[in-house]
């Protein structure tokens, strides 16, 4: 073993180290967003404080800045290849985890354990009063964040959103968005003056939730979430979290007459969990065994939920077995009905349940105001009068409550901020890599309509999964797909469906 | 502040954070056996392996020596205050945690999850053979972990011992269990020979689950157990699990065709839970906040599942309400039958659903062999040849399968070795704190008739809870019942209620 290959090892294994400590983080945030009685929050936040912190320190070990320091000159092979893409992950990290201080991280962690919990309450509610004082701490703390990590631009905003989908700036988000809603804004208006409107109501009549449990489970798997390496769980807010190798967990919620909410929702979760049950287990810890970004996570749940679950050949494979989960809502449905209830377009309040097209201005709602609120322009106090004058603006409808407004996501009292512009990213990203595989795999409507996704998934684990972090995400789309990111494949995919859909 | 107090201040800050690292560990192996898939168990192995050698670190940090030094010769006031006794149970701590080596300590937390992985695998098979070879190396471990202690005795089990029941030796636990086994004998003899015997079947018509979960989280509810707090889940054995203040978890297992197991089950975690979340928020980590002993632990839990869960009291107030629950199986059963029927006293095969007059027998079997299995007078093959050989001896029954013999607990998976004998302590404990509550309560049926458990519930906090580990089990007996343990309230009350319901 050259003395190059025994410092990477040791490297390597701090790593894995600080992996494992990091993912039982996870497992404590995940129980207290299922399972946890309201009793344990300020002792769980304690808890993931510690950890936080205790994580931070082995992150910023001074012995990792030797064995990287040892390695800045070696020989480390292709630059694409696993050690150099791992030495270089590990070098970015050691210098974003080496800017912020121990207290930081700490208060970071405690405060977003409380203001998650007062995000509940107040969302329940709708209170945006309860939520007020642990918004301006996290501003504060997040203010604090960016200023210690800097970004070349100056941007506040780009430091935070580096963290998400490393090298992209706001500008760049604006540039890449703009486009894009030149062309949406002028789809949505055919598809409201469309004469041909959805049946809606079909998803709204009564979908008993232990059938729809059962329905969604057998669905998730069937599209390739492996469930002796996952589970599904309920929460507030549905996320995907991966544990580690052999260990990740979805979550849901259910709604009695509505049957969007938990299967959609399932799907698009469990398109995060197949990224994650596809990362190389020998690579834990490392650069190569970690998702590329949460752009490109959010192009693989978004495609198995709209590109896939929302496509007309899925339901060929599963609307028979909907029937029977669902007999007194489906019974007399047609199959074409149903697929046109499903794709219904028209602007509404909840992000999360936003049709596939509309979901983007709901995206680029958020990117505006959060770059506010951490320059300065915009005040917490004003959110709620803010959001729903952007609102109107955007979607021509006021929200009757903050819970249906500014309270709907967890992401702001979850510390995320930077985080929203990635889900819209991820659309154009899925829409590329879909035609992509749709031309090395052949016809996919005819394979999903036989109930055969395993084509998919596999070119997926091979393409993308396989990949990790080895190439950032605007490199992986021209590797993959051989063009830069555009949003035409996206608009293409989305004006062809919804022209066919409403006869536009 | 005084130097004293600044000293302590910073001893009981470095033990809170202690608890909080420890705690984070419970979270996990709670997940471990409740909800987590089978592909994550390498990983929370990992896991849990790394945060005992992190909380084993803690515990034996080099400051804690120091502070503990400062504090040697200092008047720390009453020495049964509560600094005196946290400084005390501090010292015990670190004395015990310094003699273990990191190694060791990994070792064995790596070992018990795969152990435990593979005894459940065992279990549901029957297969002893799966779990032979983790048996022999948590036995070769445990006896290290034994030598590494030492004991005054110079008996490898009462090293072992020592973690469960601090000051408790074999040869004490071997002479209080001489005369409770004299007792008991006779009396199962007159049980087993008595014309009137209970009409067993009943407990065993269907029960179906989701009515029992109800039923089951009402009664918990109802005793006092407080869902704020805690939660009751399942998994493949019963246990309770204080994570900290304000969280506490249950978990019991569910069969369709048998009342008792559920519900008794979770009567006997209750207590559990009920002393975890009686114990002081403000002391956690430090010995006055921590339970006494196993055995007192065990108290709480039979006190609630026996002298009040089987009592007719108990079953005035609440058969009303399972009659309702479960019409098809009680519709037709009178109170009396139904409440002789739950204390049908048989020998049977497995430890928790055992009856509480033989369920000592099945204990004083376990600590037979577990202290032969480290003193080398048995190896770990002949276990299912010894278990199946004793069990004929005292039950003069033998057990079909392993599942149903040697392979029905967990503890040696877990290495939980010296951790048997505490049960029966505990029926004694128990036995002897009810008979005093009943002096200074007056008629506690009474009180369970009009479903009042509040009495005594905060008479256990009060005399029992709130003290921790003020004083030594032993003491505590005799501060709150005014004598030494003894055998005779346990054979008094059982004798009292099996010979009125058997007409002896």
């Amino acid at each position: 073993m050259s003395s190059t290959d025994a410092v990477y090892q040791e490297l390597a294994d701090l790593l894995r180290e600080v992996e494992l400590l990091n993912s039982t983080g996870s497992v404590l945030s995940w129980d207290e967003q299922t399972y946890m009685p309201t009793g344990g929050s300020e002792h769980r936040a304690n808890q993931l404080a510690l950890l936080a912190g205790l994580t931070h320190e082995r992150r910023v070990s001074p012995r990792i800045g030797e064995l990287l320091a040892e390695l800045q000159s070696a020989d480390l092979g292709d630059p694409d290849g696993d050690v150099a893409v791992n030495v270089r992950e590990a070098k970015r990290n050691f210098e974003r985890a080496t800017k912020l201080p121990k207290r930081l991280v700490e208060e970071l962690s405690r405060t977003t354990s409380l203001a998650q919990q007062a995000w509940i309450s107040a969302r329940k509610d709708s209170e945006f009063a309860k939520f007020l004082p642990w918004l301006k701490k996290m501003i504060a703390l997040k203010r604090e964040e960016a200023a210690a990590h800097g970004a070349p631009s100056g941007v506040a905003y780009d430091a935070l959103l580096d963290d998400y989908e490393p090298g992209m700036t706001a500008a760049r988000v604006a540039e890449v968005f703009a486009p894009l809603r030149d062309a949406l804004v002028p789809l949505v208006a055919a598809i409201q003056a469309a004469p041909k409107q959805p049946p809606a109501e079909i998803v709204e009549r009564h979908y008993p939730v232990t059938a729809q449990k059962v329905f969604v489970d057998a669905a998730a798997r069937r599209i390739g979430f492996d469930m002796e390496r996952g589970r599904i769980d309920e929460s507030a807010h549905p996320f995907c979290s991966g544990f580690g190798p052999g260990d990740c967990r979805l979550t849901t919620r259910f709604h009695d007459h509505h049957f969007n909410s938990a299967f959609f929702g399932v799907l698009h979760e469990a398109g995060h969990g197949m990224y994650e049950q596809g990362l190389r287990a020998d690579q834990m810890g490392l650069g190569v065994g970690q998702a590329c970004s949460l752009g490109i996570h959010e192009s693989q749940s978004r495609m198995w939920e709209n590109f896939v679950g929302r496509s007309r050949a899925f339901w060929q494979y599963f609307y028979s077995s909907a029937q029977q989960a669902f007999p007194t809502a489906l019974g007399d449905v047609s199959l074409d009905d149903f697929h046109f209830a499903i794709n219904d377009v028209r602007p509404s309040f909840i992000r999360v349940e936003a049709d596939e097209v509309t979901y983007n201005l709901h995206i680029m709602l958020r990117f505006e105001m959060e770059q506010k609120l951490l320059s300065g322009e915009l005040e917490a106090e004003d959110v709620p009068t803010a959001w729903n004058e952007t609102f109107q603006k955007f979607f021509a409808l006021t929200p009757e409550n903050d819970a249906h407004g500014c309270l709907q996501d967890i992401h702001w009292g979850a510390g995320l901020f930077g985080y929203f512009p990635t889900y819209a990213l991820g659309n154009m990203y899925a829409a590329q890599f879909f035609e992509t595989a749709q031309a090395e795999l052949g016809d996919l409507n005819a394979l999903f309509a036989a109930g055969d996704f395993r084509p998919l998934k596999e070119w997926l684990n091979a393409n993308i999964h396989a990949h990790g972090k080895r190439y950032p995400a605007g490199r992986l789309v021209e590797v993959v797909t051989g063009k830069p990111l555009s949003h035409e494949p996206l608009m293409r995919q989305l004006t062809a469906k919804f022209s066919e859909l409403y006869g536009l």
